[in-house]
């Protein structure tokens, strides 16, 4: 290793015990001092707005010499109603009901033992990340709110917005009496610095959080060396079933997979129960068209409406992300829990049906993080779950499961209060 | 791979298939139909007696002649008491209320989403752990309350009882419709199926959780490709703080110690707050030297106490499960909690004290997962938490901490019920 790649691990290490120290700082302050540091963040982000802006404009400028274009640089780009959004955001989660020291159950046992399980944080959180340079604030937020001291490593293609976003936020910590240490972020494009993060800064980092594209995520899981939170794709299905309002079916067809295709919670595959196929699929296959969609059916979808491509065996795993929707016919509730078990990857699913007892059959049999009886799957978002916003959606099934709120951020401890007894 | 080891790894693939079935049998099983099972595995342990304690007998055979005696020995011995008590133990988890289905929260979104989150199984549990036969009925018998299919993997050196108990448990399942896929056991010694699993299944397995010594548990956290449960040592601490009632001080510290020291709920340091050192620590030492312990002290404690043997630096990271406790003087709750911080395990620490704010800042302060005021480290257990039984104790923050039963063994979906919602 040169002596740059040195000097790197060392400022890296440094940083790690500087957040234990930040944790430690977030774990012993009250409710209200993390609510007012929010809130000083949130006016900070508005203070910077000029540059905060400036460090963007270097940013996008950089961008498009690199060749990029189009929607990928829309992401990178920061305006004045954008700032204003992502100062929002920061004030919402300062509103937020503190998720820390509720005892989430309490009981006594028979030798008098009282025991309670209370809500702490979690330690040091590495975040890692890509593109959005509202996820800075967005992540910072959630991490003051939980407790957790956080190391935020952003993409390099908008690492001087970030930054810019990041010397706000110290500023709203120091306002509330909290260290610097709480919110750190890495100061280089290095990608050295993923790899130290990733081996776990010295055993300081007690959970990596990835959010991006598939690479990453991929990468944080198979090289990390501490607990990872990840979010994968969202191969979500809608299933109309028989006994489906038709209107309700086309529009919440039309909406999951239409209202944004490029979103985790947009539907990739419509599953039509056979009972109904031939009266619904031709209303749910015209209103999709007309939106500009293209479909892609098995052999019996293909009976009812010839104009569809043919799906192809990939086309039942792959997340389109694109105007694109794969159709099946399917038998019933099971037909649609069987082909969802199969290619589904476990983020959200809907059913449309009128029939209450199919309705909870099939919550029952989707193993899926969230499952939706008549509403749109673009409905996976913290926020639109009211958690003021999110990490991410996490797909694994340890610890969080769904979108990652403030309160999923966090972890607990019994305290158990005796008046001396000892066990038998 | 020779072909002994290539039919292995299909056996032990094709056991990850077949745990993914019965997975799918106990979640849609009803809680009846699981607390059925678990009443009918109880039975059959009771009826097996004969056939459970003569496998018991050959692992006994074997374990003596391969050199083992004392405590090890007599950790793999079964006998009437101990059986009996194995099925007494499966069917307090019968009894217990039923982890699955129950909505943890439930709110009404403004445009009338109602979300529910409700607890649901993990999945597919790996459960690989050493020595005491007791550990199959176990945690078969938290997996079938917490609707989880578990593959058992058990130390070879109680292979045959363990079997033997796997035979009566199977018999149970069935008894109740359930599929014997729900409950295996890997029928081998051979130490590649460990590998296997940790390689796992193909993804078959959601979980693995090891139970046993440092070196087991080490390997499966550096080998496993799927989330690991750890629970490592305990680094216990009691800290007698000025405000203690001396004698609840020496009966907490005794029994925290010496009720029995080869469980990771005994303590491992005794910290003596200095305005009471001189007064308190000579009631202690004594107390302790006569039942028995040997201790180590440091500068402090040894000119108090000078017939101490002194601590080296190591003792204060050493998990002794021996008569074994070093005493170090400390400046009150701030002065145990950075020790604590330093050279804990975030296991079990303990507090003795009267006076109310010391204990609430000593249980804000430690950050381990049990904290104790005014009762004994010996307390870390799941049966003494009410949970029935235990799978262990966790060391890790993520998704469990401290006593592992069947709630832990939980994890959760949203269940989101609309009446034609899309977003905007």
């Amino acid at each position: 290793m040169d002596d740059a790649g040195v000097s790197l691990q060392a400022k890296m290490i440094a940083m790690g015990e500087a957040a234990r120290a930040g944790a430690r700082a977030l774990r012993l302050a009250s409710a209200e001092q993390r609510t007012t540091a929010l809130q000083a963040m949130a006016k900070a982000i508005r203070e910077d707005a000029a540059p905060i802006l400036a460090a963007n404009a270097r940013d996008i400028a950089q961008a498009k010499a690199n060749g990029l274009s189009g929607p990928m640089l829309d992401r990178l780009l920061l305006d004045e109603a954008r700032l204003e959004a992502m100062a929002a955001g920061v004030e919402v989660v300062a509103a937020l009901a503190d998720p820390l020291g509720v005892a989430t159950a309490r009981w006594t046992r028979p030798n008098g033992l009282d025991i309670a399980r209370v809500r702490t944080p979690i330690g040091v959180i590495a975040m890692i990340y890509e593109s959005r340079p509202n996820v800075t604030a967005d992540a910072a937020a959630l991490c003051v709110r939980s407790g957790n001291a956080v190391i935020l490593r952003g993409g390099s293609e908008c690492l001087a917005s970030s930054l810019a976003i990041h010397a706000a936020i110290v500023r709203g910590l120091k306002a509330a009496g909290l260290p610097a240490s709480a919110v750190q972020a890495v100061g280089t494009a290095d990608r050295a610095a993923v790899g130290h993060i990733l081996a776990g800064l010295n055993r300081a980092v007690d959970l990596i959080i990835p959010r991006g594209g598939k690479s990453l995520v991929a990468r944080v899981q198979a090289e990390a060396r501490a607990p990872v939170l990840g979010h994968l794709e969202g191969l979500n299905h809608v299933f109309v079933h028989a006994a489906a309002d038709p209107r309700k079916a086309v529009e919440i067809a039309l909406n999951a997979k239409m209202r944004r295709v490029s979103v985790c919670g947009s539907a990739e595959t419509l599953l039509v129960d056979r009972a109904v196929a031939d009266r619904l699929l031709p209303l749910l296959a015209d209103a999709l068209i007309k939106a500009g969609c293209e479909l892609r059916g098995d052999a019996a979808a293909l009976v009812i409406e010839p104009t569809m491509k043919k799906a192809q065996e990939a086309d039942w795993s792959t997340e389109y992300l694109a105007p694109i929707l794969s159709v099946a016919v399917v038998d019933g509730v099971a037909g649609a829990a069987a082909h969802i078990a199969r290619y589904g990857s476990g983020h959200t699913d809907a059913i449309v049906t009128e029939d209450a007892a199919a309705a909870e059959a099939f919550a029952a049999e989707v193993d899926s993080a969230i499952v939706l009886i008549n509403a749109s799957t673009q409905f996976a978002d913290g926020g639109e779950f009211g958690f003021g916003a999110e990490i991410g959606i996490a797909t694994d099934k340890l610890h969080a499961r769904g979108p990652v709120g403030a309160e999923q951020l966090t972890t607990f401890k019994y305290v158990v209060r005796g008046t001396g007894q000892t066990r038998p």
